[in-house]
């Protein structure tokens, strides 16, 4: 890296390192920092980026509301960013985190990945795995995605 | 799940659970079984999908070669899969794996993500902070990606 100089733009460098894609997303993958359990994926633009790595918290851009989702706005299960990964063709973030509650998933589950393939049947099959910690009408007091 | 009956299409149910984008493609996580290090994402068609499941070993889509990628075909270095797992809005699949030879990445590293944020001086900055196990081109034998 180069150290930047008088005028030049603070966030130059490191964030030119991120690849995009065309819609100016690129996925984060939120790993417990303790148990190394893969929590969740989410996307993150330009500016949510930006936002996690000034604010420690972690920041995602909802696909479906078309806006900055800062994690646990509503449901108070914010992420405490650890660590902030890139992988070698720079077009996915892995996030060592601290979940608040515990709870990931807008199922209000610890994790979104909750479905494993059962192998043992006559065809594969999906069958849900981990348990349902709290109620999401609980957390959120209303519907709504995550 | 529902029980398939005389004449069900072999990969209906399991694999209509899968949210592909609008390239047919799916993000797939890769975290070694015995740590639970994540080392790498890369994507699948719904015939690696297949293949993965069919054969324990991971199959991937290379975007930029545009055709089926077993990993491993040519490094030797292929993936056992232990398990599989789908997000709650089916678009990312995770899979618990032991990478045979260590290395996951084409770069030589364990993991494609050993470049992490240092936030220590004025600006963030990018520091690769994993060690090149393997000459790439002891690998492969010439240069290309994966």
């Amino acid at each position: 890296m180069t150290t930047p100089g008088p005028g030049t733009p603070a966030s130059g460098d490191w964030l030119a390192a991120l690849r995009f894609d065309d819609q100016g997303l690129i996925p984060a993958i939120a790993q417990d920092a303790q148990s190394g359990t893969v929590l969740m994926v989410a996307w993150m633009n330009a500016e949510a980026v930006q936002e996690t790595v000034r604010t420690g918290r972690a920041v995602y851009f909802s696909r479906s509301r078309g806006r900055l989702w800062r994690k646990g706005e509503e449901s108070g299960h914010v992420q405490q960013v650890h660590d902030i990964r890139l992988d070698c063709d720079g077009d996915v973030l892995l996030l060592k985190i601290t979940q608040i509650g515990g709870i990931a998933c807008h199922t209000g589950r610890e994790r979104c990945f909750f479905r494993g393939l059962d192998l043992n049947g006559d065809q594969p099959a999906w069958v849900e795995q981990d348990p349902v910690l709290k109620d999401p009408a609980a957390i959120y007091g209303h519907s709504h995605g995550h």
